[in-house]
């Protein structure tokens, strides 16, 4: 049996989307620790200061999160699970400020970014960088400037205890982040039944060797989710990849297929095999 | 034949590694036009205001600059060359400052964490960032801050006429940026030998279906050097693939390649057939 989690770590602000993350996830009563930086998260992780981390993975308007796919093969720390979490952008306020007096937006530059139909029918409205969304509003409360206004997730509106004054003022509604959840041991799901592994391989640098590679999974009819290179350090213009493909561990086509995969592979690693988090 | 090039466009300050790839692939001769964000250079050579863009898109330690993969494919402005810059950091002051004086550094954030085993070894001087490597010479020479030095080419010093105190100060030697040259028209090389094609495709999102696209490389024995994936925007989870191989897209074998690729991908184009950059 895994042991409970009671705290589990993030990157950023409380109410940031990680944060958001874990509230979906694993509920409200689970403590949510906030760090400056992903590697962070992770160190707390490997040394037992937390239960579990909340991580960003990939973003469908961005991409991938690298420097996370970077920092999951170094600290070895087991992926048990996934969850998808839809970006919302608000227009939030501290309480008594008036959408009429705004003057300047905070917050960071990726979300601002996100926003610009908002801005562009609100020319009166100046984009002001912060580093942080959850973290404007936070200093919005601390600080109070004058005629100012934040932008970031609902969670974080009502744990400073401001107004949304406007919800939803992203551009792309279709913009979801996929977070996954790292623990310090491995657990395996007891259903076969919408399991999901991801790994990391490099192959010999060879002519057709992906190929090769690929056709471990293709040839037992195993779906990719999907596939991401990584620059391999030392080695210029020889790469890691990172594959997610649907299966168990423990069945016999994926056990076939990860056999295969590793008489062709120089380094292989299997980073968890968990259950598909709800799709969106 | 193609037109002269006299002017090409870059992202950064004049100095900057992009700078240093324009003067290594087309010589001193060429005019080099800095802009501040990476899509203005594209939009300056697809308004024909420059005559060609050098566009960093990989560095063998942070892996590929994602931005410019997406303007790639918007712009479709073709490549027609590549080259590679080793990226080597030099601790640079104005004229008379001397190594004993320097408390602070100034540099790009990525620079100067790709220079720790410096700072650890002088622990008495302040890493202090600055949004251009280049751009933090320019300053010294500009504003003639106290103490102070900035990490960034040999150029750079060169160019604003400072002086290297200090060559080589990156941690990893196998630092590496590849660059492509862009131009407004298609321009192929005539020798078949050396050549290689850079091209964009989706697959219909089933099951196999990379690995089918892939087949029409390895059945005809070609070589993938580089694939990279993309987020699809509005096709959550759905990518775009990006593949370097070596081949000229005149070959027969690589014309039927394309042809069987075509057959399996919704969006595919060539982005360009331009001969391989030296080895590094």
């Amino acid at each position: 049996m895994p042991s409970r989690i009671r705290t589990a770590g993030f990157q950023g602000e409380l109410g940031a989307f990680s944060h958001m993350a874990i509230r979906q996830m694993l509920g409200p009563g689970v403590k949510a620790t906030p760090f400056p930086v992903f590697e962070q998260v992770f160190k707390a992780l490997a040394a037992g200061k937390i239960d579990a981390a909340m991580i960003p993975v990939e973003n469908t308007l961005h991409g991938s999160v690298h420097e996370n796919y970077d920092h999951l093969l170094k600290y070895g720390l087991p992926i048990v699970g996934e969850t998808t979490v839809r970006i919302v952008h608000n227009l939030i306020v501290t309480p008594g400020t008036k959408f009429t007096a705004i003057k300047k937006v905070f917050s960071h530059p990726v979300a601002l970014n996100q926003c610009l139909n908002f801005f562009a029918a609100h020319p009166e409205f100046e984009k002001t960088t912060f580093y942080d969304t959850a973290g404007s509003i936070k200093m919005l409360l601390e600080s109070r400037p004058a005629a100012s206004a934040g932008i970031a997730s609902a969670l974080a509106a009502e744990l400073y205890g401001c107004r949304i004054l406007k919800r939803g003022i992203e551009d792309d509604h279709r913009n979801f982040t996929r977070f996954v959840l790292l623990r310090q041991k491995v657990e395996q799901p007891k259903s076969h039944e919408g399991a999901k592994v991801s790994l990391v391989f490099t192959t010999r640098n060879v002519p057709g060797s992906l190929f090769r590679a690929l056709s471990a999974f293709a040839l037992r009819d195993i779906s990719l989710l999907k596939i991401e290179s990584r620059p391999l350090r030392g080695k210029p213009w020889e790469y890691l990849f990172y594959l997610d493909f649907l299966g168990h561990v423990d069945e016999p086509r994926v056990r076939k297929a990860l056999g295969h995969l590793q008489e062709l592979a120089d380094v292989y690693k299997v980073l968890g095999c968990y259950p598909r988090g709800a799709a969106q």
